[in-house]
């Protein structure tokens, strides 16, 4: 599809064409602690999502009757190929976590109706414990079965009502690339340092992006080429709601 | 162009319409002590940026001949509506200063050839002075003057060689968003606040993206939505551009 | 004055005579966003001074029924010939930032009717966009116009009595120091640089003295040059306070 | 063993006897990325143990000739019932996790004969991704593991000599208790904190005490009670070794 | 008693036997501004203790009528032989601080009977003005003298009934060693640094263990090696006990 | 001297004369770690300094073949009537203590040869064990007698030239301030937080001036006031020079 259809098909480092997944896995209820939780691998890539829920929300929304989700992640230590100092340690946190976190929570957010939610508070931590490209895609996607969970979970101990529907839509992200001019899908490291643009979205299970962010790591794109790149997106996104759907299958 | 062909014009709070920028300013070399320096207007948010060039390049760069450039945003407490505590104060870095600072540090990278640069690095500040929406767009649009007064500098005090080029284009930014379901081009605090989607988009002179930010803050946006948006992002950046050419017109 | 009767005057590296203060200029309500505000120059030191009025005080003050003024200052990085890093990233404040901030809260304090004014806070934001010398200085006289519109504002609201006066004096501040035994008025900073004594005084409208810092950088000083700078210190302050009464006329 | 001769025998709330183990596993190498690597379960106790080697050693060790062997630990925020706050997000490190960090590094250098390492760096990450009580215990008996293959891994990548030994023993480490008066081995959460006097005691393969830290939590206790639960650690330790031994059969 | 019968008997580099304390010295009352004081000398090792005793709880243990008491721990910079960096001005508490602290909260605690303290905070504040080894438990041992004397200033000042007894007993601390294969008492800096075992123990006035902190070293220790630890702390506390008892012999 | 010739003379709540130091110690000294120590007393307020004398100078000075003498100020939580949190604890260095040191430094460094101290780095480290008023200008009196110590010690040690006079003078400071109207002489707490105006004077042996830092806390005060106090500031500080003389006998 997203090749110039040449003789020779495209064929990556680990034998996936253009266009496809890296083996998909979710592990759902990973975690005996948490409301809910899902342990998501894409590829090499693993992220354990757990949903924190608490009765009430933070101060600057109290009294509204509405709820809060939001999101924290981070990276072990030696979750890459080589170790990076923590963030404890370090005593602040990093620019790009910060900028993931904040991406985890608006796009969990964007299919959250907070009024249903009533005043709780859901916390969303994703953790990655090994990274091999991908990371803040497969947070999001692994961190709506671990909501969806944690909702259940309010549903059935009555802290919400029994018909009250905070999910609107289902959620997922992937990552996709131009490398070498190939537009490719779902970036494992060894392709996303070679990017010339990298590009995460963010779509809902409808199909309508919650986000698009595009960089040019290399050299800048034109509207072609990004018009490519979210045909693939949606491609992907749309697997991945599969995958979700079948793991939540007895809850939805 | 944006709105549907409606008999009655859509007319925006402050009389524009919505595919106009707000009125653009920017004065060169506000700052006397910076080696380039602009103080850029889009309408009342104004941002100080200035250029900062030192010989030599961080640690990890050095010995490969070539230089560096890295951004850092910050807005003053009182450049908004209400006050907002310091973050020299706070002793952090907030997560949206982070992701503005490596947004504008990314945007200008792209535009520079670090070889012809060579071991010199060049820190360009972004300081909010007033803040009505758009202030990172401002301050990618306005450290450009600023960088390119910097190489300037470099070039006439030799610094680099006469003959080196290390800005291969130019490069602006500007927001759009949907509001109302309109798509408008360059929002005013009062509109992004009520923006559905909300996009920053930076684009090189020569009309590719180098970043693409959309984010649905309110309601998901559709594939037309987004061609509509990228649309309009196209249409500022390029007067944008005019107006940065005009303004270093003597040395260009 | 100052100098000791010698046939060929002193002549500064701007000009100057030794007992003359930089042009200086104030631009009331620069920032729109603030109750009050101000941009002081003293030749090229360019101070943005803003007051932030809030209903309510410090929790250690509530119940008493008096208001709150406090200050804070900071210097832009590149406010200065060399570049400075941001106290925000490195997630502390400097010793000097703190003792200035600390300096022109009690000047301001000095000449306000807690009482008068309620309980309401009234925070001066004092940014150094240029350094040039006597940023603490220009702080202090630029932020007693900022402070004067905010309470003015607080008036014309109904945040405060129709007759309330917590303006009880004006304040204005300006540094003298010896260099090459000679004393002089409000040095810039290639003089602040080489002044054997640097002193800030900090002088109400009825010219009495509310601060007084004297430091022998080079050699101490004594009694008799100690009165030379006072006797310069209060030429410089009743002008200043001159140009704070025409700037504020319609006020006052 | 620890009760006395009782008609009736205690069984505790999971079912085991006093001086019994909860099902251990370790799952060597679960992280594809690391030198080393184990996830070692006591119950539902989980800690992701990984060994990271570099080269080098840390500054004030330069030029002895001898490597270097640290520890971090760190807790998920949701491995425990309820969420904490991360400690990146404090900015700080807790004191406790301080107590943890500097007790796993101690352990496992007391093991290691520095000299034969060279100048290398091992840095043991231990994060707890399920707490069940019994993690710092847990932790470096399965860094011990992780600790084991880095050093394999250097032997293979000749990074050590090929009949350099730097592991002089193994270590394992596990918690006691007296809970209502009765010593028990290999407390999970539940009764960690009903537990009058709790003890951390880290033994070599060899039999020997490396660390012994009992704390009366409720009453002080007398050397009777300490005797006994000094019994029990050694009858768990040897058990935990064994258990090592057979995980990392094929290397030793 | 602790040597092995040998015809030389072992003598110290300051003189003292194997069993034997070093001098010991508790100014009470040194501090003329806390509720309690103690300047406590082990030898060179000086640490002021003092006792602050506020009404009031920690918020988690409000409403429940019971009282908290906690400490903190602290090293002068030049208390040691080369000066180390203050922890203020690092910004953050270094491990083994945390853990000292947490030590001597947890040693104190042991010996209240919060509920007969009422509602009330008492700081236990250990100040290392000089160290030779043995600091924390010298701060133990001293701040037994300055809670006790706070507590007499609650009773005194009617803060707690005049018939309680908060205090259920008397505590003291005091370490261990091994050196050349020589059990020691009480080690100041310069056997610290060669012990093969470094233990710490911490013993009430009726000869229960608190906390038993045993690390080796150097090389791991042997139980029959543990037993004579135990023996020679208890010794010491016993003795300790008894100064602590005629310092105080007016109050107790 | 100070009243103005009334029939009664006044007397302080200590039974002092307004023209009158409190009792001063020096315990020349008390630490016996560092290279300089004095323990010194003005009545209640007990400051513990001592000098720490190290080979070579910050980065910035190196080569320059000048020395550098720097100090910094802290207070145990407990000096004061009632505790302060730890600066420690609180992860940063308040504006206070920041000014302090500065003020310290600044002061030492005056008397200070530079040149003849050779690479030689020396902090000062004055540490209020107990406050009553006049903190500051203890510290600077006894960190003198530290000062003059440590280079003493240098001396002797052969660090610094046999003939080398880094000190060029000595150096003391005082405290004074206006209390109902009346000049006073070295002001306690409970004067202290009731004057009108405070000023701390720093002066050197040969009675020339360092600093002079006067505050109106309450009133602003007139030139004559401001001559009053300096004249006793004077006054005070011969007599410490005096003192300071006689502790340092055999050294001078």
């Amino acid at each position: 599809m997203t090749s110039e259809a040449t003789a020779v098909p495209i064929v990556r480092a680990d034998g996936r064409a253009p266009d496809q997944l890296r083996p998909i896995s979710i592990t759902r209820g990973w975690s005996t602690q948490a409301e809910g939780s899902a342990l998501i691998e894409f590829g090499n890539t693993r992220v354990l999502c757990t949903a924190s829920l608490t009765a009430g929300v933070p101060r600057w929304l109290k009294g509204e009757g509405r709820g809060w989700v939001t999101a924290e992640y981070a990276m072990l230590p030696r979750a890459t190929n080589t170790r990076s100092d923590r963030e404890s340690v370090k005593g602040k946190i990093g620019g790009r976590t910060h900028e993931i976190s904040r991406l985890i929570g608006r796009s969990l957010r964007s299919i959250i109706d907070t009024k249903a939610l009533g005043e709780n508070t859901i916390v969303l931590d994703c953790d990655v414990l090994q990274a091999d490209g991908g990371t803040r895609t497969a947070a999001i996607t692994g961190a709506y079965v671990a909501l969806a969970d944690a909702i259940r979970f309010a549903r059935d101990n009555k802290l919400i009502a029994k018909n009250a529907q905070p999910l609107i839509d289902t959620i997922a992200a992937v990552s996709v690339g131009i490398i070498d001019g190939v537009p490719m899908l779902d970036l494992p490291y060894v392709e996303d340092v070679r990017a010339e643009t990298d590009m995460n979205v963010v779509v809902t299970g409808s199909g309508k992006f919650v986000e698009v962010q595009g960089t040019a790591e290399g050299a800048p794109f034109d509207r072609a080429e990004l018009d490519q790149l979210l045909d693939l997106a949606l491609l992907g996104t749309t697997q991945l709601a599969a995958i979700q759907r079948e793991t939540l299958a007895d809850t939805l």
